[in-house]
């Protein structure tokens, strides 16, 4: 067993409760920041004078070498007997350097270390599902370009209303990501000051020059400010859920969609067959697996972001070790999403609108009711008189089975004289319909295709900004 | 990849997407549930007609066998190329009988299958999570037993109210833990009804004798009465959650409460070093670790349950992927709960009063000003007016710095003039007090020892009757 | 200002604190429990010999009085000064009887009180809220009856699977509902134990006697048995809460199929106009508003929830003002599930199938490739090879554009040659694919009919014992 | 009843149903927003020639006086027949402007309308709360002004770990808020794009000229881009609720710390009597309510996120009624908010430290040791060799019941010979422990006032630059 206290302890642990306690099994990923925030702090008590410059190279290098091994073995972490990650370290370091490791941990407590690595380890997931959101961005951007001339049923309570591009569709969900990343990315700015020097809840005693430190390890703003919150505060880990909850909940909207547009009933849009599954009994099925699956998995990182709260909620400052419930909901609640927005982009990628159908649902029902009604605004009806007749219009259509633009001469006379010179099969036509919906985020042709260029625009510009991305 | 349809697609999942999909990883747990389902299936299908006595007992055996190996193999499953247990189990059976294996699924789904599994699984767990409340029943009565002389300050708003009896304060948590079981035990009971021949969705065509095979597989409800709702119901699972959560809530009261008495400023408890840890930073530590990760996977639980329920609302009828969602956060959720309940028994039975120091506790801060009052209700003065006159009679001690029955002669001869005869120092003692309150379910010790007299009667019939414990 | 105590205070309190702990806006609701409580307990007082006969008598008079005016005068509580109910009602028990009203409260606490008085009004609520179930159960048998013949395509994934009866789905949400029955009767039983005469925490000093007064106030399980957990509990709140949960749960399932079933591209089911609407834009839409309020109040429930195991977490023993929470998030659970019932039950009665295209839909797309797959089992195939065969049958049909009873005899002699001899139109007709699914719990007519007959038979003899519905 | 749509009904709605979906009892909260937005939509559709100047200034005087009447009587809704806040604001302007009110509509849903009324409304509040945030910083503040030389235990694990300023934890609070106020106003930069415009779901038809309505209701990120998203999309609602949620959850945390600080056995904070209450049963009882309130309520708002959350989770686009159950939840969830932040404010301002005890309790415990383990490491020990020293000579004064400081000489010898030369009383004493800790962030008094000096700048620039509060 490694543990890096017990001096004042006269027994041991109880198994159950050390392996109830350990948390290696999961800690274990944060590896990498343990490691950069060990070197980190090496140099900084090379600042305080706790280490010479021999010392501090020397444990640099072993850190190096770990970190080496450890990326380079799949299974350096099986069967060891340590409590956690920083216990791993400090022990695999020792192993190096012997007793030189020894003096690594002084000023410092797990506590600031592990608040440490976690927001380095962040930082890195956040950027991570960035870039898988505008993977999917561009995904439906692509989808949209092949899709502004399909028409198709527009809905509010699921009953068509009226119609609408299916690239207008697409960009909806362009939008609702494009707020996702801004989430991710205020989290991420929000979290970007390094909480180590700290101490267990007070301050480190020694005289470390927390900027510089901060500052060598990335953070933009500087070192925590109040050492008792630094070591209590998950926000930023609760914060990265709740994005990522919104992410999910938008993809489960998309899902249901989709799923929807799968449908026999619908028929508008044809999945590919690599995201879909069989049936062990039904020879005929072709399902929408993936789907079903990004919605259902909403739920999934929504019941972490109540875990990690209720956890939070009530708990004395500074440091308690409720607070190791953290990791797990986090790094699951991420992975999470960051699997649904690569399995959405590639189900968007593969998918395939059945054109005719759409356009056929899309001319039907009475979608273009609203402008009959507009007509006869145009004609001087008051806009709540004009959607009055033309409800009545519905009505006698509904009655006589037949579309509006189809209704006979002799009630058309009867229910909208004032349009009596128009065509109205011209005029109620989707394409003029859709056409009438030009103003800055409609769905006229001509204002999604603005909308198209802009998002292109956007992309580009990501794309080229985008830095090497991390190895990981 | 091994898969159980295919015919009518044309082309290959997407890697991702397989992986995405896959449930092998975590519903291999339910092996022993899915040979014990087929094997029930092979005999039903004889039933039935469709497998020949010899056909049944071969597939019999073989699942008999390959049941043997996984429960001797831990390491069966690893990279084993199947989509979940139920393609891995017909696919091993295939390996051992060939051809026949074909036969097994006549009739049967995944989807009658998996909710039976499930079932089958959860009543085991539900069963194991009655023994873990059991064991810690056993741990707070024990308790109790040596504690009903500790006398202990009660609280209400953290404030001390009037003194209780430990024991008490022990029992409070066996009436919560009786509760937990009794919902466990129903839980149980609802979900005790047979999916199996339920086909996908719409029942099996073939002629199972579905009240037999519920029979077989130890159903006590018969089967299910509505294929659609069999294949598509997971209220089961999401009780159990429940449950656990409640546990688990239950669980997170006493850590609070004990980590409470264990602080300094109280110091009424000593917890055991076995469930207790260090600080890597500060050498003085000792901390209830054990109490607060309880304390924190309350939110873990409810969590899962927010999850679950957030996955199901809004699913279309009958069997939809999304519900594959439900395994990990069951496993995990009844997995925690069951830890929780170990480890609090743990830190019970190693835990020990700090009998003095709650004796002066107790002792102090006017707990015995209801007392005063009841005192001089019992001296004829309405109870409202006797209770502002306790009050005012608390703020004067306030002033004077002593306690109630300590005031001087002069002061109380001012303020309880009814109470001149009485030894006030007896009637308000701590003993006194506590004995006053021996209604059913008082504090007393006579009340408190009735009640330990009834726990162990029924613990012990409880001991008697417990079946076997199953092997897991 | 009306307060309970004060005795001890020297100044008072700040007005916004003052309201914002006030409760009486919510807890009124308990004004009839709260009388009924006191009732009883001045009952008990007099077995312990605090009150005389005559004090008893004259308090049950005033009391009934109060009851009866309020329940009268719907603005009694307007601009009443008092902190809660019990303040209020023995302030106005003190405008009735003077100085006697002052000796009420004798070994009596808020605590017990009002957890006596919640568990009193919860008893109430959930009885009603079965005989919502009831109510919803009994519309949807009905809708049943008169559906047994109407085929509909049952789904798997949302995609067509194998025809259903459209009374089989109907039946599904019934075995829903019946668990949800059985869980509020659970919860019922459950908190069944009286907590008046736990005092403040310790229990009464007083010689009350706890069984005759649970008895009087018609508590089956007796008295609560430990006086701290007696008011700290609230494990009965969450319990309806969660169980007002899953009957939200399934409503917004129904909810979803129904959506679905109502759009214009299902076009199974016509809602009634009268839980429909309309748009302020779109003259032609006609909107399932109600069944979509239903969908989401599911999530406002679960929020209920989860707002209440979190205030739970953690919370020390005994009572706490936290607990204060509880009401709000009960009452509005209960009423919201109560009003999701009731509106359903409503849409339900008003529905009509629309049979052809529900026969048309069920007919098509290839549901009745298991059975092709079963007739093959039956000539001999093994049903995995079978399973390909149909699957390779529905891959060629796709192709021609036709279903498979209608692939020309070439094709079908090269794909299904044992099925030679057939009538595949009548065996793969919806009648017959119905029919061959007759075990139990099967969408056979047969089958569909038994289960009918036993949900009659259940609700007929519930309708027979239900007591007379409580007046509110 | 007034409804805004219906020529295409032809029978009426059930009055239950119509009471359900009845929206007014909460939503005429809206008021001011609905008639602002629909006064800049008059100004808009007269750009678009839909109205006249005339018409468009006799709409917009007729708003003006309704927003008059309705700010003056408390009771203009009661009794309203309207069936949402929408149509209440237009049947009102009929009654004033007649036929006119009907053209008002024109090309405006109240989907759209909708969306902007809550987000304007929404940017009020999320104002109003920021302000209470502030308020709350700045009591804390003055709180850690008088209080940077109280010495006080801080705590790990509710252990007494090592001594902190008093100041140092109420600035640990004033960190969280401050991170609250920036989640709050990125969440009201990100909302701040205007829906109206987008119609029911495609775009209005008319010629708006989007981006000057948007700046005309001070949209400061113009017009939305997408109209689908813009009326489907409750990210605002669900991002607002967010973060009320981490603002309780920080207050619960302060809350707990404080009730804790509190008791009886702490003694650390005396609350004034304006924020407690005594009890109705014992006399001597002085309660933290108002803290109690504030961290159970906690749990109600993270209730109201989960339902949104699970409200909006897989709903199909564009709008669906569904989504009105986002205004209670909203409404309720920042009202909380506020009156958490007002109440705690109020227990901050009367708060007292009791400086004695908590100096008392701060130079006991052994919350030097870690201070000993460095002052061998300063004597050249490597800290792990320190550590585990340190801890020992813990263990040894733990048996003769002394502090550290106070170690017979012989024994201290033993144990750290290499501090032989020091004075420990003075190095081990409270005010140099946390004199040592004077890195930034730390809670050396010098460090805790160089925050001070921070905070109180930053709040005083808040406050010059704090906009004329909104009236209400």
């Amino acid at each position: 067993m490694s543990r890096l206290w017990g001096g004042r302890f006269a027994s041991a642990q109880d198994p159950h409760f050390l392996s109830f306690q350990n948390s290696l099994g999961f800690d274990r990923r944060l590896w990498r920041e343990d490691i950069a925030g060990s070197a980190a702090w090496a140099r900084a008590l090379e600042g305080a004078g706790v280490l010479s410059k021999g010392e501090r190279e020397k444990l640099e290098r072993a850190l190096d070498e770990l970190g080496r091994e450890l990326a380079r073995d799949a299974h350096a972490f099986d069967g060891a007997p340590d409590e956690d990650v920083h216990s791993f370290v400090e022990r695999k370091l020792g192993e190096r350097v012997g007793d030189l490791a020894k003096k690594l941990h002084t000023g410092r407590s797990r506590n600031d270390q592990v608040a440490t690595d976690l927001k380095l380890w962040l930082k890195g997931a956040l950027y991570r599902l960035d870039a898988n959101c505008t993977e999917l961005m561009a995904a439906l951007v692509a989808l949209a370009e092949r899709s502004v001339d399909v028409a198709l049923p527009g809905y509010t309570h699921l009953q068509r209303a009226q119609p609408i591009s299916a690239a207008h569709h697409a960009l909806a969900y362009v939008e609702m990501l494009a707020r996702d990343r801004e989430r991710l990315a205020d989290a991420c700015d929000r979290l970007d000051a390094c909480p180590l020097g700290s101490g267990a809840l007070a301050g480190t005693a020694w005289p470390i020059d927390r900027a510089k430190l901060a500052d060598d390890l990335g953070f933009t703003r500087g070192p925590t400010r109040n050492s008792l919150d630094a070591v209590a505060d998950r926000d930023h880990a609760i914060e990265a859920v709740f994005a990522a909850t919104l992410v999910c909940t938008h993809l489960s909207r998309l899902a249901e969609d989709w799923i929807f547009f799968a449908t026999q009933e619908a028929g508008f849009l044809e999945l590919s067959e690599d995201v879909s599954t069989g049936s062990s009994l039904m020879p005929q099925k072709k399902n929408p697996d993936a789907l079903e699956l990004v919605r259902g998995k909403c739920g999934r990182v929504l019941g972490h972001l109540v875990g990690l709260v209720t956890t939070l909620k009530g708990l004395p400052l500074a440091y308690d070790k409720d607070l190791q419930e953290d990791k797990e909901a986090l790094f699951d609640a991420l992975d999470t999403a960051a699997a649904c927005l690569a399995v959405t982009a590639l189900a968007v990628r593969g998918a395939r609108w059945r054109a005719e159908r759409c356009a056929a649902a899309a001319a039907s029902s009475y979608q273009n009711s609203t402008d009959l009604a507009d007509l006869l605004v145009a004609a001087g009806v008051p806009f709540r008189s004009a959607h009055e007749r033309a409800g009545a219009a519905v009505r006698r259509a509904l009655e006589l089975g037949c579309e509006l633009e189809a209704l006979p001469a002799a009630e058309r006379a009867r229910l909208v004289p004032e349009l009596a010179a128009l065509d109205l099969a011209r005029e109620l036509s989707t394409a003029r319909v859709l056409a009438r919906r030009a103003v800055v985020g409609g769905t006229a042709p001509s204002a999604v295709r603005a909308e198209l260029k802009r998002w292109n625009k956007e992309l580009a510009l990501h794309a080229a900004q985008a830095p090497v991305t991390t190895p990981r």
